[in-house]
C-alpha cells in the first residue's frame, strides 16, 4: 500500500502551466502532486566558446532549488558559495536528456538555457524537470519560429519525458513521493523519447543490490508512464 | 504620463496568497503587480552563535532571483560562487526591517529566517519582499502560537511595510515599475510601520541629486502607501 | 552628554592629508577624529566593459578595513575569500555618491578607481571616506589637466561630502563617534554637493523606529554639517 | 573492428597492483590498459557528523585526475578553485558502489575514504575506480582486523566490481578505450556484485537514443565482463 | 652607482612609529625609506586548536599590501576572493621569523597576530615587516606585562630583524629600492637575531645563477645592516 | 645516527623513471627512497598573457599531493578549493629553478608546464620535483627537436637539481627523510647547476637559529649531492 494510496503504476496528477513567466522565451510551471518546478527557456544569440565558428548551437540546464522547497530548509547554494553535487548532476543529467532530442545544427549557432527551478519538493524533481523543460524547449522554438530564426520541427525531433520507478516495500512502483523515495531500497530514473527509445538510465540500490528481473519491472512501469506523459505534453502544446 | 497609465499616487494591483509553500512555518506569494516574490518563512531551534544564551531570538533574511526573473537572462549566483553586492543590500535590508518590528526577547533562542524568491521581476523587488516577508513571517508565529511556543501579539510588535517611490519624467510617482526604475532620476525605499513611524529611508539620485523638497514630496507619498499596504495586509491575515 | 564632551551639532576635528601616497595619482589621508581612511585614486586607460566605445568614463569605489583597524581584531577579507556585505555595501555607496558630481562624458574612456582604506575606525568611515574620496578623485583630475587630458571643472561639477546624523540618548547628534554609534537607536548618513542638493540618504532605526520630526531634525544638522565639510574642502584644495 | 583489435565481449588487460602506498591502510594500483588509477584506503577513528553515535560507520570516496593523464593537459582542480560536475559525479557513485557491498554497523564509528586517483587515463577510468577501491577497501578491512578491530567477513559483504559497455560503430562492445569512448553513440556503465546483482546503472544515449534490446544487449556484455573482474579480484588478494 | 645615490653597505633611512594604532596591544609604522609598513599585534586568549592544552602559545603574521601602495594599482585580494602565492610566502615568513625569538610556552595559551600591511612600496616590505613586526610584538607583550600576563623577557629571548641584500649593476648592494630590487640580478633575504644567529635565508636568482662568493658578500652586507637595524631597535624601545 | 643508517653524506637512492607517462611530451617518475614524484611536462602553443607578442616563452610548475601520499591523509585541495601556502610556496620555487637554466627567447612563445604530483611522501619532495622537473622538461624539449621547433642546447642552458641538508641530532647531513625533517633543528634547500652556480638557497631554523659556520657546512653538503644528481641526470638522459 502506497503512502499517497495510488495503485502501483499509477502517476500523481501531472499538469503544465505555460506561459508562467512574463519574460522567458518560453515557460512551464510543471507539477507532478506536490512537486512543482518553473521551467524557463532563455535564447542567447551565442554559443559556447568551444562551438565558435562550427555552425551548431547548444542546449544546457541549469537546476536549482527554492531553500524552503524542502520539508527541512536546506542552505541556499549561492550563500554556500557552491552548487551541489547533487545539483551538478542533475544539471548535467536535463542538458544531456534534451540535447538527445535536438537537432543542434538545424538550431544554428544559439544557445538556449532552461533553468529548472524547484518551487516546491515532494521527490521526483529531476524527472518532473526533464519532462517539463521540453515544454519551455518547445515554446521557445515557437517564439524562434514566429520570427523566422527556426523551424520547430527541424530542431526538436521527438518530445523526452522523463521518470522515476523504483521498490517500495517490496513492490515496484512508478513516480515515487518523497516518502516512497527516502523509503525506497532500489530506485531507477527513466528517460525516453516520444518513439520509445532510451536517453538515459540510472539505477541505484540504496540498500539491497537488485536483480535484472526487478530491474527489467521498473524499466516496463516507466515505459508506460513515460508514454502518458508524452501525450499529456502533446494536449499541452496543442 | 506613467508607462503603465497609472496616477502618480497609484500604486500598482497588490495581492498575498498565503501558504502558497506545502513545507514552510509560513509562506506567502506577494505580487505587486508583475512583481512576484515567494517568501518562506522557517524556524529553526537554535540562535546564531552571537546570541546563545542570551535568551533573545533572531529573524533574518535571505535574498534570491531565479535567473529568468528579469528580462535578460542573469547569471545564477549559486553557479556564479557568490552573492552579489545587490543581493547582500537587499537581503540586511529586509532582515533589518522585519527585526524593526519584533521583540527578540519573547521570540526566545530561536531563529526564524525569510527566504525572498523573486519568480518574476517588475521593479520594487525589495519593498515586496519586506511586505510579503511581514506576512511570512506573522504565520509562522501563528504556527508557533498554536503551538504554545509564544504569543504572536508579544513577538510581533506592529506591521511594517514598505514601498519604493521616485522621480519620474518630473513627477513624483509611487511604486516604480521597472520602466520606470530604469529611467527615474532620483528613487528612493521607504520602510514604515504600521503607526507610521519611520524604519528605513534609502534615497539615490540616480542622475541630478534631489532637493529636500522633492525627497519631502516622496515621503508623503510614501505615508500613504505603505498606509494602504497596512490595510491589505490586515486584510490578508485575517 | 556626549561621551567626547562635543555639542550635539560639533563635528570632531576634521583634517585632510593630500599627497600622502607616493605612487597614486590623488590621494588624501582625512581623519575625522580618530576615524583615518587613506583615499587613493588610480587612473587607468580603460573603461568597464560595459562602456566600451560609449565615450564615457566610470568612478568607482573600493573600501577596506585593514585588520586592527578597530577594536576587536576583524578577519582579513582576503584571507576569509571575500568581501563581506557591509563592504560591499559601503564600497557601492562611495561610488554612486562620487559619481554623482562626475560628468563621465568629460571624463572620456578611463576609469578612476578610489580605494578608501580604514587605518583606524572609530565611527563614520563611509563618511570620511566618501568626503576624503572626493579630495582624491580632484587631485587626481588636476593630474590629469596637468597633462592635458581633461578639464578639472568640466568632469567634477560639485563637491560631495558625507556626515552621519543620529539620536544618541534622545539627542540628535551630528557625527558619531563609535561609542555613540554602537549605542544609537537611529542611524543616518547624509551625502549632499556643495549646492545644498542631496545625494543619498540612508536612514536606519537600530531599535526603535523613528518619526519624521526626528529625522528633519537629523537631516537639518547633516545640512550645517556638510556645508562645514564643504568649506573644509575647498581649503583643502586651495 | 575495435581499433585495439580487440573483439567486441573482450576486456582489455587488467591487474592490480596491491600495496602499492607504503602509508596507506590499504591500497592498489589497478590498471585497465593504458588506464592506471591509484586507489587509497584511509582509516579514520571517527564518522561524519550525521552519524555519531548512530553505531554505524561511513565508506566515501574522492576522485581526482593528474593534470596531464590525459592527452590534453587538464586544468588542475586545486588550481581552478573547486572539482567539477564530473568530479563530483563520479565520486559520489563510487561512494555509493563501495557502501552496497558494506556493512557500516559492522564496520563501527570509523570512516573509510577511498582515494582514486587517476595518473593516467584511457577511458573507463570510473569503473576502474570502483574496481580498484574494492581491493584498497579489502585491504584496510584486513589491516583492521590484524588488529581485532573488525572481522573482513562481517563488514564486506560481497566483491562489487565495474565496467562500461556501448555501441561503437553499430557493435556493442565491452571495455571502451578513450578512441572508442569518445565515438560511440551509447555508452553505459555497470555496477554488480559478486553474486551478479545489480548496484548501479548509468546509460546514456550520447547521440541517437537506443532500444531496450540493444540496452540489454550491453547489460549481458557487462555481467560476463564483471564476473571476470570478480575472479580477478579473487585472485588478487588470496 | 644606486639610483638612489646610495653607497653600496648603505641601508635607506630606517625609522620606527610605535603606538601609532589607538587600538592593538602593540603597534609600529616602520619606514624604510619610501616603504612604509603599519605593523600592528593583536592578542588573543587562546590558541589555534592543534595547540589546545599544550601550554603553549602562537605567534603567527599576516600581510598585506594596499591596492595603490605600488606605482601600479594591484587587484583587492578580499576583492579576487584569494590572497596570491606571493602574500602567502611573506606571511609564512613573518611569522617563522619572529617565532624564532619567541619562547611558546613562556607566552602561555595565548595567539599574538602580527598584520603587516604595506601602506606604500619602494621594496623590501617583508623585511620592513619582520623587523617592524618585531617591536610591535615586543610592545604587545608590554602591555601584557604591565597586566602581569607574561615577563616580556622570558618570552622574548632576543631580537630579530631582515634585510635584502643583491647584486645590482654587477655590484654587491645592501636594502634594495624598487628600482634597484626590478633590475637585480640575484636577490637575497636575511633575517638574523640580535646575537648575530641565522633565522632564514632566502636567495634566489632571477637572472644569472649565483657563486658562492657573491652570496657570502651579500651575507657579510647583510650582517652589518641587520646589526644596525637591532641597534635601531633598542633604541625605539627605549 | 640516522634513523635510516646512512653516513651524513649519503643521499637515499635516487632513480629517474623516464617515458612514464603515455600523454606527456616529457615524463618522469623521479624516486629519492621512498619519495616518489611523478613529473610531467606539458607543452601549449601559447605563452601566458604578459608575453604575448615578446617572442619570449614560458616555463612554469605546478605541485601537487595525492591526499594520501602522507603517513596521515591530507585534505584534497581541490576539494578545499584552494591551494594551500605551502603548495604555492612550492610550485613557485619550482617554476623559478628550471626557468634560471631556460632560454625563454630561444624556447619560443610557447609555455611548458612542469606538473609535480607526489605519489607517495617521505621527505624532500620538493627538491626532488626540481630534480626530476628537469629530466621532464628536457625531455619535453627533446620532443620539440624531433619535430624542428627548437634544439635543446639552445634553450636548456645547464642542469638544474635541488637537495635538502639540515643538522639533524646535532649533525649537518643530506637528503632529509620525513623523520629527520621533522626532528631537524635546521633545514635549508639547495637548487644549483651543473656547473655549481646558485640557483636558490632557502634556509629556514626551526627551532634554534643558527651559525654561518652551521650554514657553509650545509651548503657544502649540499653542493657535493647536487654534485651526483647532476652526474645521475646526465646518466638517465644518454
Amino acid at each position: 500500500m502506497r503512502p499517497s494510496g495510488r495503485k502501483t503504476d499509477q502517476m500523481r496528477k501531472i499538469s503544465f502551466e505555460r506561459n508562467f513567466s512574463k519574460h522567458a522565451e518560453g515557460s512551464c510551471l510543471v507539477k507532478f502532486g506536490d512537486t512543482h518546478v518553473l521551467c524557463t527557456a532563455s535564447l542567447e544569440d551565442k554559443t559556447p566558446p568551444w562551438l565558435r565558428n562550427s555552425g551548431k548551437g547548444w542546449v544546457t540546464a541549469e537546476y536549482g532549488m527554492l531553500p524552503r522547497a524542502t520539508g527541512e530548509r536546506m542552505k541556499r547554494e549561492a550563500a554556500a558559495g557552491k552548487q551541489g553535487g547533487r545539483t551538478q548532476e542533475i544539471q548535467r543529467l536535463i542538458g544531456r536528456s534534451l540535447r538527445a532530442v535536438v537537432d543542434l545544427e538545424a538550431l544554428g549557432e544559439r544557445q538556449i538555457t532552461i533553468d529548472c527551478d524547484v518551487i516546491q519538493a515532494d521527490g521526483g524533481t529531476r524527472t518532473a524537470s526533464i519532462t517539463g523543460g521540453w515544454i519551455a524547449l518547445h515554446d521557445c522554438l515557437k517564439w524562434m519560429e514566429a520570427r523566422n530564426m527556426v523551424k520547430v520541427d527541424r530542431v526538436l525531433k521527438d518530445h523526452v519525458a522523463a521518470i522515476s520507478c523504483g521498490v517500495f516495500a517490496t513492490q515496484p512502483v512508478i513516480d515515487l513521493d518523497y516518502l516512497e523515495d527516502s523509503a525506497a531500497e532500489t530506485d531507477a530514473n527513466f528517460v525516453m523519447t516520444g518513439s520509445g527509445a532510451i536517453v538515459e538510465i540510472q539505477g541505484t540500490a540504496e540498500g539491497t543490490p537488485f536483480t535484472e528481473d526487478e530491474f527489467l519491472t521498473l524499466m516496463r512501469l516507466a515505459r508506460n508512464g513515460i508514454g502518458e506523459l508524452v501525450t499529456l505534453q502533446k494536449q499541452a502544446i496543442l
